[in-house]
């Protein structure tokens, strides 16, 4: 694909999966999840009825652990028709604790394209989730001087990127956005007429799944983020 | 007092208990929480051992019914020696999920407030705690249409607020901040050179309340909301 970013002046970065490793934490506290109800049913059916119980609360408690928690010992119970022990439910209280207290362990190569690009560009952090979630691991991360803005959006559709560019008064044609996830960080951006740079992670909850003929669009796939630095200058 | 706000041209309102019922939402939660466990502890002691909780994880999952909600399962857990049954551990998620659904009630005279204000300054909302609760009570309010800006934050000490203002480039001596907490909307606020209005709720959480000693500051205290248009024209 032939891509020129000359008119670029923004770029905004997502950060979980993208700056550092998220999802791969979400998957661990599953497996343990499975672990402490395995007398109550198979892995496979606790893996689909907590995923189940995390889109069906999804509007009420939004992303994030802390919600991801309550949808664990919501699960738990249903599973084992309220029997589940309640040491068991004080572990999974533990699970969610123990994944907010995580250091936070930087993908690679993203120290050195943020001191690269610091200078040229206007730097900014769009990410979702849970504010304090988020605002905590940037600092652990140790990354927010690189960054002019951070913005934790409730979601990332179409209207929550307009609105936030609108205030920030970012021009279109002026953003770039990079991210791992084609649904929340490449299709609304590119819906925007704005553009966009897919750097897959090796790991992607179901929720952010696109279907293969929805996934075609004018944006740039890498593999790696230090890739981006052939296209930028 | 005397006071000239004759150079305010931006006015930051504080949301929960300033604009709409809050605490006597957690109020009722804590009531109803004290019957479910009243076989294990007096309500006095249920009352003490559930603000030392959420006093504990405030760090860790910070403000909103979330966080509430976990802190009171695991003080369930815990005032029960783990005995607590699964049903009556059901029945605090609930306590909760109803807590998110229920419809939002303004306080008297807010609209015809904002109605007043919107053509002569700058209105935004300013509030701490659980980003998607805000926005969806902002929303459910029908008042968005009167704010400029909203902006959720994870926490409203000094800091926060000059991080605030220099954003959204307000000077001090131009911006009012309304709010009902003197810990999180006045105090500070008079920190920064900035100017507050006082308007207490008959029911402050224990989290948020300052000794008498640190009550002084230069900032006018008023009955209700209404009484700010004798001073703002």
């Amino acid at each position: 694909m032939e891509v020129d970013y000359g008119n670029i002046k923004v770029i905004g970065f997502d950060a979980d999966d993208t700056l550092w490793v998220n999802e791969t934490y979400f998957r661990e506290a599953e497996e343990h999840f499975a672990q402490l109800l395995e007398n109550y049913e198979t892995k496979n059916k606790i893996d689909q009825e907590l995923f189940k119980m995390e889109m069906q609360n999804l509007e009420i408690y939004g992303y994030g652990i802390k919600g991801f928690l309550l949808s664990m010992i919501e699960s738990a119970l249903d599973l084992s028709n309220n029997t589940v022990s309640q040491a068991t439910l004080a572990q999974i209280l533990n699970l969610g604790k123990e994944m907010i207290s995580r250091p936070v362990e930087l993908l690679e190569g993203v120290t050195h394209v943020l001191e690269q690009l610091q200078d040229k560009y206007r730097l900014i952090v769009l990410t979702k989730g849970d504010l304090l979630d988020q605002e905590r691991k940037l600092e652990k991360s140790g990354l927010s001087q690189y960054f002019h803005h951070v913005e934790v959006l409730s979601d990332k559709k179409e209207e929550n990127y307009k609105n936030l560019l609108d205030h920030l008064e970012i021009n279109v044609k002026e953003f770039l956005m990079i991210g791992n996830s084609l649904k929340s960080d490449v299709l609304p951006i590119i819906g925007l007429g704005a553009n966009a740079v897919h750097v897959p992670f090796h790991t992607t909850w179901a929720h952010e799944k696109v279907p293969v003929e929805e996934q075609t669009g004018n944006y740039l796939t890498l593999n790696s983020i230090t890739e981006i630095m052939k296209y930028l200058n």
